[in-house]
């Protein structure tokens, strides 16, 4: 990888993205956004894959928004990963990394947010007040400075994947949000910049979250379309799996994320644990028309997505 | 006036909105956006004339914003002339004409809302809390929808022209605001949709504010620096003309809308006042470089406005 390749895929500043980005239109390009915080996996690699498949020019981001974490969060410890990912997204083709500092994103008078109500209420929301007015804040900046045709958003953040879309809606954001399936290890392991958190033992017991889902798939192709019992499979399989400190555990309408009663259409199960010191999240569709499914689906389906 | 140039001038849905700015993009043509509550006057046709010099196309929007107004204001009685203002627009040669409904710009499902922080939290937005979200919100949305590349905006709301730009830059809109001096009738009164509310009597009082600003600029060129002083001209000023019931009436920076000490640079002094049932706003830039001014500078740059 020679240096002036890297100083062609990489900038730094909105002028330069917006430069770049102006060139690319006026050759008829079209434009996919993948926004990231670095320290990338095969999870996020998928979501570039899939820009590529969706237009002609991809725009990675690498910016680890301050203004998504908490107080007491990980924002300092979170993993920084800068010159491994630019040599990840090179491999990939990804033509332009866009990868500013904090002081290019929020000058000192910064004073604007974007709120979405009631979506960011629950789940994430209610556990990490502020989180969401960061992601938003953070994600229309970039869907303003890189005027993408598409952004692309994983499935394994599905309640930022839900909030983002109704910020789109409702602000009328010219782009269309593409969510992406989960990518997971092959035991199972939905991949996460965290998972480097774990230890050994903690990444045996962090296989916990994705057994209880499929456990809650295995319940729904068995016939169960209680919320009430799901979540009660979900809790128990946590526990046989020595996860103790359960956020939450639930089923809701995969659009409005309210929790629902019956399995009637299709729902998403949500999980949030921590195991060790790490905070961890997973989630999965359920399908109440999907009247079977093997042990190895939620795996099997993470294949695919790879 | 026939029945299918007005038919082809206005549009209703945003998707007719898009298709037409889509198709004035692929001509090349620039495109500047007019925001307005409709009940036209001169005042928003100098800003449909100032958008006609900057670019090729000018969408002008009509929408009786229910989200800015509060709970004990005027938006039920807030005036509506909407055959009048396409008949005024069509005159100026205005291409595009969007007049949504309210359920076409909030959805059952609107959650989503823009906050400017320290800027709105004095003057207009102290004395009308949650003013400038409705303001910021809708904006954003006209802007994404429109997607121009100039957005007029008038003088005469200061702070929410303040607001606005405060929101493009901490959002990196991709567009350029441009703010137009107010336009004042002969008499110095600046022009309002409000104007309509007042009698005849009251008409005369709202003089006041003008006149207050008038006497601040005159002591300025007479070498007046005190802003405490400059407050106290105003108060008197008002007070003589009857205005008794006084909101603000500050000299601020103009970019932050903090008070200021003293006159060293260029600062803005503002006024809310009442006038019997109807609440007024005004303004005017005090420069402490401008030496010499007549008595009716404020009605002549007026009229350079027209």
């Amino acid at each position: 990888m020679s240096v002036s390749l890297v100083r062609k895929l990489v900038v730094t500043t909105r002028e330069q993205l917006r430069t770049q980005i102006s060139s690319a239109r006026k050759q008829g390009k079209s434009i996919a956004l993948v926004p990231t915080m670095g320290a990338l996996h095969e999870g996020h690699l998928s979501l570039v894959r899939a820009a590529q498949r969706q237009c002609d020019l991809v725009v990675v981001t690498i910016f680890v928004n301050p203004t998504q974490f908490g107080p007491g969060e990980d924002f300092d410890r979170y993993p920084r990963t800068f010159e491994a990912d630019v040599t990840l997204l090179q491999r990939e083709g990804v033509d332009l990394i866009f990868a500013p500092n904090r002081d290019e994103m929020y000058s000192a008078q910064h004073q604007t947010h974007v709120e979405v109500e009631e979506l960011t209420n629950s789940l994430e929301g209610a556990v990490r007040p502020g989180h969401f007015r960061g992601v938003t804040t953070i994600v229309l900046k970039l869907l303003n400075l890189a005027q993408p045709d598409v952004a692309i958003f994983g499935q394994k953040d599905f309640q930022q994947a839900a909030v983002i879309q109704r910020m789109v809606r409702d602000l009328d954001v010219p782009v269309q949000i593409s969510v992406q399936p989960t990518v997971r290890e092959t035991d199972g392991l939905a991949m996460s910049s965290r998972n480097r958190y774990l230890s050994g033992d903690e990444r045996n017991r962090a296989l916990g979250l994705s057994r209880a889902l499929r456990a809650a798939r295995q319940a729904v192709a068995n016939g169960e379309r209680s919320a009430d019992a799901l979540t009660a499979v979900m809790r128990q399989s946590l526990a046989q799996s020595g996860i103790e400190k359960i956020d939450y555990a639930v089923i809701c309408e995969p659009e409005t994320l309210q929790p629902i009663e019956m399995l009637v259409q299709p729902a998403v199960a949500l999980i949030a644990a921590h195991v060790g010191a790490t905070r961890l999240i997973d989630n999965e569709i359920l399908d109440p028309a999907v009247k079977e499914t093997s042990k190895n689906t939620t795996a099997g389906a993470a294949r695919q997505g790879t």
